[in-house]
């Protein structure tokens, strides 16, 4: 810190101005948009997740045969679930986007982001319909009003933010071109709807090519992003913009906010850790009757009968907790979120969201341990594919990490050997406990659960074994004093690259 | 803004100063906390609100009576989830106060935050066994258990803290009582659990003072405030302490961080607006198979049945978020939350927790049209207390001004008629509907319905209104250009008061 304040004036200075700031505001009539956003996040999260629930409450009694009618139904709720992940998280992205450009709010455009939520709270009940009424075009008609509406609510707001120019974020504000990005926005926010209400048309006479159109509207971002950079590759390398305000502005695919990632994120983990406990809340209190007449009127008995409960939902507890942890590790690393990272958030998110699913298959051993080894291997294949699109978010960082890593860790060195094996270790465990199952298939529940137990002592030996192995360099670099200059080479090379104000 | 600083170079500053922080906080191994607190408050308040579902799960067939044993499970689950949300409330409430004091992280506090919110997560179900076993003691020992490894962890937590002092926050890493800090924190951490200890002991042969003591645990912040409170009016008003870092460290009694207060709030907003959705998607799509035999194959003629429901969805919906929205706008001019507000907070929250059972018993209303006008004032209820409590933390923080809100927001005038207004709509709202069910009574169902749809109306035309009272405020002040000194006089006594730097 070589500039003239210290911390904590700094830190004052930062507080006296902040409480300006909010004075300001109130004269106004603004509002910070920080905690609008971070309610939007937690509600869009939710709905993402919790259409697992429908999945892991379907019912298959130890009597039924686990035929083709349930099988069915299971399919059917899986891809529900798995299309409200996906279109919620687009919807979430065009949300992150617009208030990028919207950079403070008043009390119109709070009214407008809740009806713009409620709207997208539909869109699972019009999946739900969609998926049990394949054949009939109802469904994907309120599919399309819904996404209309809310194209309707955005355009709303971006109309209202580019008439009362206090609002938009200062960039946008301060830009001559004002006129042409309300444009480019508008165009963005209506581009779904428009094609949507194509749909809607298509819906009435020939639905088929309505669905076609539905898809086309889920992977547009995706779509045009990789045109682009096909195009890039065969014409040749453009080189990357320079990252002034004016292209900021306008370069909106690029990146997400680091922070409602993150906040998105939380929100996942937080409602799967939770559905864990609503499952053994609801399932897994014995029946005053049962336990008189079962079990002599021994509750601790009881209890006992539900040991593999308790079990499951310790792993998997520890499980969300620690994939949480190695995401946090992550993403405090991370500076930007391109929009490739935050695709693969959205698998890795996708599959943490199926871990309840992995919690109930767990569970379910003490009932029906007949089809062990297949819960088994489920359950590993949802863990693996959570974590291996978290070491690819890390993957996808370092490629660009000019652009998208903090400064301090773009060195190489122990940093990133630690977030590796962090990262890796979950990949590695599922897919080890995976291969154990095919050869001792006999053992797959207890190869699962100590598994399930081993990782999280992993992770704290995995501490251990780096301080253990910095401590030996350090007593090495002791010993041999003669080559001071060249150990401390990177560090040099580190500060030489940092900004000169630090 | 007469400092030397426009806010643009105060932004920037800001930037590179929050970098250089990052920056040292890698090569230190420490983290701002700031993220993994955000998860917390979302875990903790998901918790405390989902035990709601199993209320509004309790099934009532048509042709069942609401008899004795249906009416026994109905209080068992609501005192359950009472239960819940009064001890997660106060589990967060000590989260807060020691991560007020632990100011950054590194990877073991944060695994340890984790193995607290496990052991967190765990208490509803010990609440569950309580409650269905009343006459057994293993529910309460199993709880006294759970707050003792909570006790644990937390203590854990501190040691660990200052034991690394650069974790801990400035004001204590810089305090020269550091030792005497950490034993008041300790002491806070540990009355608890070591009451729990007691009480686990007293489960083993006299069960009922368990449950004296547990009481005890749960009120015991209560309990200490009210006392030193009466204490206060008898021996006579101590002057408020001065605000210096010193007191602030050890007062921890007050005030709670707004930012968590908020964030709790918004996770149990956000998980009952989807909770609504999640009831939805799982019970109103129709089945194939009674679509075409009753209402010969037409989706919409059998999707017309559930309109009820719609109407009762989006009722509550923008009920919720219209709550939130005033919750918002509270919170706006609001600094700091005292022990009082942040109880009201959660009196307010527990009855929003509970408007998915108003959403059901509306819905409900296709179903059972017999006791409708129950269900009509159950629901008005649960709306009236989640509101009044609202209007309760306005008023305790105006009883308070100087402490608890915004410099710009403590004169009085047109802020202070319209934060009254909307805070003022709901309790009046739900109160009219109440009244009008006892004279109406035969169509207690359209009022409820006119008066989910009117308050949004209502929230609009507000913010009219108060524009126009405005407005005509300001062509009076025209006519009348006389007298521009008396009127311009509480804005110049304002600027006074404000911090000399704005």
């Amino acid at each position: 810190m070589s500039g003239p304040q210290t911390p904590e004036q700094t830190l004052d200075a930062q507080g006296d101005s902040s409480l300006c700031r909010k004075d300001e505001d109130i004269r106004e009539g603004t509002q910070s948009s920080h905690r609008m956003l971070g309610f939007s996040d937690a509600l869009l999260s939710i709905i993402a997740t919790v259409m697992i629930l429908p999945v892991t409450h379907t019912e298959i009694s130890p009597e039924q045969q686990f035929d083709k009618s349930i099988q069915r139904l299971l399919a059917t709720r899986i891809a529900v679930y798995l299309m409200t992940f996906l279109i919620v998280t687009v919807a979430w992205a065009a949300h992150t986007r617009l208030f990028q450009v919207v950079g403070k709010i008043d009390d119109t455009l709070a009214l407008l982001n809740l009806a713009c939520m409620m709207t997208i709270t539909l869109l699972p009940y019009t999946f739900s319909l969609m998926v049990t009424f394949p054949d009939v075009p109802l469904g994907i008609f309120l599919f399309c009003v819904c996404v209309i509406a809310i194209g309707v609510v955005q355009a709303l707001i971006v109309g209202y933010a580019f008439h009362f120019p206090h609002l938009l974020s200062p960039q946008i504000r301060c830009s001559a071109h004002r006129a042409l990005s309300r444009r480019h926005i508008l165009h963005l926010v209506l581009r779904g709807p428009v094609l949507c209400f194509l749909a809607a048309i298509f819906s009435l006479f020939f639905f088929p090519v309505s669905y076609l159109l539905m898809v086309t509207v889920i992977f547009l971002p995706y779509i045009s992003k990789a045109t682009s950079w096909c195009k890039d590759r065969l014409v040749g390398h453009r080189d990357p913009p320079t990252h002034s305000a004016e292209v900021f502005s306008f370069d909106l695919h690029e990146p997400l906010s680091k922070e409602r990632v993150e906040a998105f994120s939380d929100g996942v983990y937080a409602i799967v850790a939770t559905l864990l406990i609503l499952d053994i809340c609801e399932d897994n209190v014995p029946d005053p009757k049962a336990v008189k007449e079962q079990f002599r009127g021994s509750l601790v008995a009881a209890l006992g009968a539900y040991g593999p409960h308790f079990l499951a939902y310790f792993g998997s507890f520890a499980t969300v907790g620690l994939l949480w942890f190695a995401h946090h590790s992550l993403f405090l690393h991370v500076r930007k979120a391109t929009q490739a990272m935050g695709l693969l958030n959205t698998l890795s998110l996708a599959f943490v969201g199926g871990l309840p699913l992995a919690y109930q298959q767990t569970a379910a051993f003490a009932r029906q341990p007949r089809d062990e080894l297949e819960r088994v291997r489920l359950s590993c294949a949802i863990v693996f594919f959570a974590s291996i699109f978290q070491f690819a978010i890390w993957t996808a960082a370092l490629l660009r990490q000019a652009e998208t890593l903090q400064p301090a860790v773009r060195f190489g060195g122990q940093e990133h050997a630690f977030m590796f094996a962090k990262l890796a270790l979950y990949p590695c465990a599922s897919l080890l406990a995976f291969a154990a199952t095919c050869l001792l298939s006999r053992f797959s529940t207890a190869i699962f659960h100590v598994m399930q137990i081993a990782v999280p002592f992993a992770f704290l030996l995995l501490r251990l074994l780096v301080r253990l192995a910095l401590a030996s360099l350090h007593g090495l670099r002791h010993l041999r004093p003669a080559q001071p200059l060249r150990s401390q080479a990177p560090e040099e090379a580190q500060s030489q690259l940092l900004p000169s104000s630090c």
